[in-house]
């Protein structure tokens, strides 16, 4: 079978098929010492040649730099971490930068285990994100020897935090339906205890004024139903139009108005959030709703922890990144 | 602002702290040399309570090893991978390896990227991952100097491999059905150029004889609901029950069957593949449905590799690792 170091081409090999010291074959490839620039190149040349690798394991205890980072999760769907590692990565890759993902599963033990194991082994940086803004890491994280990021969670004060702007994204979902002559726009959404959904729900109220309503509950398919079903109980004056707080809402919104012979967006008007393109697009019709563009998100974290790792200075506190609105056929 | 090496103790801060050299704190650290057992302890006991963290680095220079393996996916949404790469991380964490996951979109320059970087810092070995059983990895797979084990992917002859059991999944659900006396099954699934898409179908056709009847399609709602309509449009002897090849799929039958006044179980009894929980907790119904046992798909694949990185053999081959049936409400 196969084992780990089998084939690897080492500096020996390198100086030997380039005829010249192990000293020399070094400094020409790490571009030290007074070697000739014709020997460089061919040391080079050679060392390219027969597929030797600079060993990066090296390189990083020369620089003190392991030019790795650990994004730390508690998110293991993947819903929101999968398209922000994917931005975090597109941001590094062309530095060599690679990332090591750890998924805690929300579980302080193995929080604690992976936070050891990526300072073991001496990553320049730390992403942590959550699948809620206003989710703090564990207690370590305070004083770590190394910069930390936070994306989509709640840093301490002072911390570099990315977050999707939530109130701009609901104000372009309320806009949108509003400009669609909708005049009695509710507002469906998530737990309360949830800072986004406060935020979005601050939003709605701001631009709907006096007819506005909010109703929180959970995040879930059944709720928007559920909600449906005391709104139609209620028999007062039909909303025109919904603005739901999830998409998964807005699938259970609109599943239960179908169910009542009601239809979108001709007699209520239907807006989500997030833009999940599994849920948004299987709707019927497909849902317009809003992106909280988690993937720049990643890139300007992943941007952010590479500056802060080259020890430039990046500015603290909480940087707000505008969502956009898919429309589709809802409303 | 942060710098990458702020604050993170040294040998020497070690050896200051214990009263002992450089050389004969490193050599009690690593366990080597002739130093004394007490100083050993001692030395131990001091780098604990001043928080050095013996370098990764280093000891990976010194072992030519470096405890991380990468896990390469073509896998965006995170719907196949995030439950694999947990099983994974779940097998190796404890024994101190970290995971570099790195997703390529699809995309061959971003393949070859990351490929590149994984060499260049010497991982121990690479788990390929994919979307489909069939999909096979980049040409540049067949020669890598490390060991590659393939998870839900298809390897080259001879390759450690662990696939989901498709023909004993589909198994365990049209026997469910047939436990409930269900007498005319019909299949609905996705595209017949997927390798899982003709195992589940023959696993079914072995069971159901020559009553048997299975519609190729997509793997989408949408398909589910077409199937649907021709189904009743046909006006023949409907079925019983309807075996789905995914659970989106069974969304979209339930869904039409739902339309058109006809429920599950009553009328037609549903079972689903995949429980993938966001559709399958969801449908009206929530779904009977196949679930893959990705993480424990992962945790095997986590535990070869690291087998094989420590130079021990690993059985080559294709590993098939059962289905469980998970029985909700459809079915």
């Amino acid at each position: 079978m196969a084992e780990s170091d089998k084939g690897r081409r080492t500096i020996r090999d390198v100086a030997k098929a380039a005829g010249v010291s192990i000293a020399t074959a070094s400094n020409a490839l790490n571009g030290i010492g007074r070697t000739k620039a014709e020997t460089v190149e061919k040391v080079r040349r050679v060392a390219e040649e027969i597929g030797f690798r600079p060993n990066a394991l090296a390189r990083g205890l020369l620089k003190r730099r392991s030019h790795a980072i650990g994004m730390i999760t508690n998110d293991t769907y993947g819903r929101l971490t999968l398209p922000m590692a994917a931005g975090v990565s597109e941001a590094l890759v062309d530095h060599g930068v690679s990332v090591f993902l750890c998924a805690t599963n929300n579980d302080p033990r193995l929080a604690r285990l992976h936070l050891e194991s990526l300072l073991d082994r001496q990553v320049d940086g730390i992403i942590f994100t959550a699948t809620r803004l206003d989710l703090r890491p564990p207690p370590e994280f305070a004083k770590l020897p190394i910069p930390v990021v936070y994306a989509f969670a709640e840093g301490p004060k002072e911390s570099v935090t990315f977050h999707p702007d939530d109130a701009q994204g609901a104000r372009i979902a309320v806009e949108h339906l509003q400009g669609l002559g909708r005049q009695r726009i509710l507002h469906i959404t998530g737990a309360e205890d949830y800072k986004a959904a406060r935020i979005r729900a601050d939003s709605y109220r701001e631009l709907v004024g006096s007819g506005s309503s909010v109703m929180f509950g959970d995040w879930s398919e059944e709720w928007g139903r559920e909600a449906v079903a005391q709104v139609l109980a209620r028999g007062s004056a039909r909303p025109d139009a919904i603005f739901c707080g999830s998409d998964e809402i807005a699938r259970g919104v609109i599943d239960a108005l179908r169910d009542n012979g009601i239809s979108a967006p001709e007699d209520i008007a239907i807006a989500g959030f997030d833009n999940w393109e599994i849920v948004a697009k299987q709707t019927r019709p497909p849902l317009t709703t809003v992106d909280m563009e988690l993937k720049e998100l990643g890139r300007r974290a992943g941007l952010a922890i590479h500056q802060l790792c080259n020890g430039e200075s990046v500015e603290p506190g909480q940087t707000l990144l505008p969502c956009s609105l898919v429309v589709r056929k809802s409303a």
